[in-house]
């Protein structure tokens, strides 16, 4: 007969909601029982910090904890999940946490090259594509859609679960989980614990070399025993080696998660993966704060080379990481704890900044970087909150200014896989441009500025809610209407007639708060069109439209929407800098891939595939990208835009060990070539300052449109 | 023209001595210029926390320690190696550090089966014998000498550097020093700092995965320049990658050291070896200060199950071997930063302890260990206080009750590299019997109690100084007169004559204060010889002689030495129960030898090499221990005794990786055959509780000569 166990009543407030728990249950899971919501992003692991609540009456037995200050310990302050109930309690708790943060878009589209990959059964890279006939394996898939982060309902793939241990360790995740039924020792099997868990291991698969903490070991003999010896062990991946990261009572082997994460000097984007399914269940992005510090990389180092500054720096990185990583898993319901691997990808100076690598001597002639390439570590060593034990990977670069955002977009584009000659261009604060193929591959960087992010132009932004994306000018000087265009209502400014109109979209159809970068493409390709600007980029003040009109200071600026039609109330304008400034990154963009190609004797229309990648939106309009010189004058369907490559190629690598180990190849096998050493690359430069090139034979197909 | 520095005066006390140093030199300096001796036992590095003074007067700049508590930094004391002199100053020093502790004798010869092991150029193990011929590596070396610990004058092998980096890592030591002149970056060779580390390693050999921690990346853009790029780097071996373990300014590739520590219930041993010659700088020893938790291993493990047992038994075993490190570099005026690796052997709850890995389920049925192989890990996470990134490796144990101080035993003795049949006996709290050769392997453990380790007998002790080593019985009953025996003065008793004399040797010619393992085989020998003992083991109480005597409870006891002239005034007796618990741990040893043997179908008699270990003293008469039935009666020639053989495999295992591999393999082969489950066991112990034995034909030489 079961001995009767002691209640206790719980009240929380403000709810003013009570329940009766037993003795020993836990606040958090008190308030489960009575529908209170707390903010536990771990789901009770203690990991989180996050479901502080308050004990205005009564006593808990609690542990101490790293996310308590002592003066919230003076107050009363306890983890509800680490906090027991020994007595009638009143329990305050706090709001629960915010999702909201800046609704970035994020498209990161794979092209049919990556299909390549596998992880160990399923091709992966192309969830929006089905898999290629098995035998073929590369090649022209269907085209990969863009996705906006959300689970998508194509058909499952085969469960991870399915693929045999040895397969998934040469071509899966980076952390897979094994579910071990072990049998319990005897006089005749008298295995130790930890050989016994190796044997079934073993069992399921061939490992090379395997590894494990003393911390996994220590309390490993109750662990098993209280476990009736039936534990999921998570492996992963390191350093060459395979190692025991993890192990948890029963089988969890279905709930495994990953992050990959892309850091950017201008915006940060984290996507939570289903490591069994492949499948991204959610992507969030934020713009960088460490922007405060400086707009580039090389004020960034500067400030970092500063007392405290690498500090100050890379706690912005990571308090920003964690944000999102709260987000995704608050609105997917993912245990914190359920999340075993990271794989990051970023600029050298982003993921020195971000593991706290001194970064002083990338920005001193020779330009040498600490490391291009860092060993795999707890994500907790880098202060990212997921599972304790969880791995963190960056992906490898090629030199100080062509990092491992680099080496994944160029994994993402299946590039460095393909036979015919690639060229990728990936625009973010700077621009990173690769030529190659699968024998060879070289990179270059031009100092392109953000702008097409949204950072040095006036009414600049990223592509989130209110960005305007697509801008067509419609009447007086002609132009084709708009296909599929489903303008954002711009109701015409008084005096404004129909026979001259300025149509766009705007993300998420919001009320237009600034331009991204894809709309500045289309600006300036309008602008050209119409003649707002001349060839040169410089405005006619004399426009004849209400629209061209000058600022105080005597600078002439187009008006794109007007005031009363914003989310701001303000105009939202174009001003002649605005268009300098696009031209010089549009420039420095196609001034690095000529030097790039010429340096290999060749010439950027000799490529077959031309890849733009970068944080433009949703969309970037081909053509009018080529209209401005930013892209070679190719045949339009050999160009391809990717989105944000580095993302892509991140999670790519996260859920397969061969996308992986290609990161690797491509970091190794990439040459860096410094355009500053280069005597060439200004006077192509200065030639590149103007639409679409001072050469107009270079833009044949422009020059016979005009 | 150099500015002229600023200079302070540093007044010492107690000794009074003043000097004048520049600004910002630390307190050690000005110490060290004036020849004021602090206990600084890491040369200055912070590690050691011993050179703590008071500042009396006047101010320094000191960096926070973690071994100064907070009120003795109000107080006013600092490490002397962390405290710039900034002004005039009076600091008062503390008395040295003692260097003694119990001088415990340790042996260990490894036998010329073990010569086998090379480190890359010279062969190993055999330190006081030349190498052997190259092309026949193994077979019969001369034999090696019983050593105290001290190096000897023997011809220098050549030096480690010599050897190429590649056979370095294959076969030399666990930690290997590499000095490295980097080319400086230019424009046209823009490596990373690691890469640039990396492919100069890679110049010197081939290196299989390398990989190294953070901590080695976060600063090494500035450590690089500020050594003008030349740097040594110590290269480790660790779960079967080379980690690049530590860099260190300019060349200090000629410093390099390693501990090989045996930890035993009974006793610790630690040895400090120089890793680029081989030879052994000291040897140190202590008693297990775990005893006083019971003497042996189940105590400790129901000890350790209790609350904070565990560590508090963890904390003692590292206090001792940190004790014993301070002592051997105080000595040898090694650097504790200089210590770059640890091999540990011991059985397997003592390494549990160590790790303070729960060893509840030891002593349960099963009898299960957590893990019997250990991953490397660094000292410092164990607690052992040499260069904080060096490593710790613990040999890997077979069972729970056949540790990692069992395969180094087997890889000493050679045994498991020969073709013939051979036998370990390693004599210690417990008894391990290991049967075998080349092609197989087979262990067990009997519980023989520490009665040779000196514990559970009236005047047993260690080997240290003082202990009665060598015993015999001359007179009366007749005896042959001892060869090249230099008996103690050991003075006549009043009234005893020149017809009965009992002479003895004692370790380090000390004054008598026990006796020690050699001893009491000697004792029992010697009492059968001369009828003080019958063959079962009783005392004749009326034997005719005044040593014979009872004491107040009516037990017999006989006087080996006599008050007067021993150490403590107290005469040093034998009792009745002493011989018992002799014959009981000797009938323990025997019968575990011949159960083994009879597992596999053979006898004790087949064995071609006998091996006799433990902590007996330098010497053990192997004539005596067959008399008394504790080692089959075989040739003599084919007993050896090899000394403390846990030591000698840990101190192989350390200087040549082909003895580390070695130990996995016979760890991985090496068959475990529980006692407690085989029928016959107490059967053959009760037929061994008899001198020599109940069955007289298995011991016939001994027959014979009664």
């Amino acid at each position: 007969m079961d001995k009767p166990a002691t209640h206790y009543s719980v009240l929380f407030v403000p709810s003013g909601k009570r329940v009766s728990v037993e003795k020993n249950r836990t606040v958090l899971e008190a308030a489960e029982a009575v529908g209170v919501e707390l903010n536990s992003l771990c789901g009770g692991d203690g990991i989180c910090g996050k479901c502080k609540v308050l004990i205005k009456s009564g006593c808990v037995e609690s542990e101490p904890s790293q996310f308590l200050k002592p003066e919230e310990i003076r107050a009363g302050y306890v983890l509800a999940c680490k906090a027991r109930v020994v007595g009638d309690l009143e329990v305050e708790t706090q709001p629960t946490v915010e999702s909201g943060d800046e609704q970035i878009l994020v498209s990161d589209t794979v092209p049919p090259g990556a299909a390549m990959f596998t992880r160990g059964g399923d091709v992966v890279g192309i969830e929006m594509a089905p898999p290629l006939e098995p035998g073929e394996g590369g090649g022209e898939g269907r085209q990969a859609s863009p996705r906006s982060g959300k689970v998508t309902a194509t058909p499952p793939p085969s469960p991870l679960s399915a693929v045999p241990l040895a397969a998934r360790l040469q071509k899966g995740p980076l952390t897979t989980k094994l579910f071990l039924k072990l049998p319990p020792p005897t006089l005749e099997d008298t295995l130790s614990d930890l050989d016994r868990i190796y044997r079934e291991i073993a069992r399921s698969g061939d490992v090379p070399i395997m590894q494990t903490g003393l911390a996994n070991i220590k309390n490993l003999a109750g662990f098993l025993r209280g476990a009736d010896w039936q534990v999921t062990a998570t492996l992963g991946k390191r350093g060459g080696t395979v190692e025991l990261v993890l192990l948890e009572k029963g089988d969890t082997s279905r709930s495994n998660y990953g992050l990959a994460v892309d850091i950017g000097t201008t915006t940060i984007v984290v996507q939570l993966v289903d490591l069994n399914s492949g499948k991204t269940v959610g992507t969030k992005a934020s713009t960088n704060k460490q922007a405060k510090y400086g707009d580039d990389v090389i004020s960034r180092i500067i400030f970092a080379s500063e007392r405290s500054g690498l500090d100050t720096l890379r706690g912005i990185v990571v308090d920003t990481v964690n944000r999102l990583v709260s987000y995704l898993v608050t609105e997917s319901g993912v245990r914190l704890g359920d999340i075993t691997a990271v794989v990051c990808a970023g600029n050298t100076t982003m993921l020195h900044l971000l593991l706290a690598i001194d970064p002083t001597f990338l920005r001193k002639e020779p330009y040498i970087a600490v490391a291009n390439s860092v060993p795999v570590i707890r994500a907790a060593e880098a202060g990212i909150r997921i599972n304790p034990r969880g791995l963190l990977l960056c992906l490898p670069g090629v030199s100080s200014y062509v990092g491992g955002d680099i080496s994944a977009g160029v994994v993402a584009s299946g590039m460095s896989r393909s036979p015919e000659l690639c060229m990728l261009m990936d625009v973010g604060t700077n621009g990173e441009i690769v030529l190659g193929n699968q024998e060879w591959l070289v990179s270059c960087s031009a100092s392109a500025g953000p702008c097409f992010e949204g950072s040095g132009i006036s009414a600049g932004m990223r592509a989130s809610t209110g960005a305007i994306q697509q801008v067509q000018i419609v009447g007086s000087v002609g132009g084709s209407v708009m296909g599929d265009f489903d303008p954002h209502p711009n109701p015409l400014p008084e005096g404004e007639g129909a026979s001259f109109r300025v149509v766009f979209t705007t993300v998420h159809a919001g009320k237009p708060r600034g331009i991204c970068g894809s709309g500045m493409i289309d600006v300036i390709s309008e602008f050209l069109r119409v003649g707002v600007i001349d060839r040169a980029g410089r405005m006619d003040a004399d426009f004849p439209s209400k629209r061209m009109r000058r600022q105080e200071s005597g600078e002439p600026e187009f008006v794109l929407a007007w005031g009363p039609e914003t989310e701001y109330g303000k105009d939202i304008t174009v001003t002649q800098s605005d268009v300098a400034n696009i031209l010089r990154a549009k420039a420095a963009l196609f001034a690095g891939a000529r030097v790039l190609a010429r340096k290999m004797g060749l010439t950027c229309e000799a490529v077959h595939k031309f890849y733009i990648a970068g944080g433009f939106g949703n969309y970037i309009d081909i053509e009018k990208a080529v209209r401005i010189g930013m892209i070679p004058d190719i045949d339009r369907a050999k160009i391809r835009f990717i989105g944000n490559s580095s993302l892509a190629g991140a999670r790519l690598a996260l859920v397969s060990s061969e996308a992986l180990d290609e990161a690797y190849k491509v970091a190794d096998r990439m040459t860096y070539i410094e355009l500053s050493a280069d005597n060439t690359f200004h006077e192509e430069f200065t030639a590149a300052l103007f639409l679409p090139h001072t050469d107009s034979t270079l833009f044949p197909s422009v020059s016979k449109q005009a």
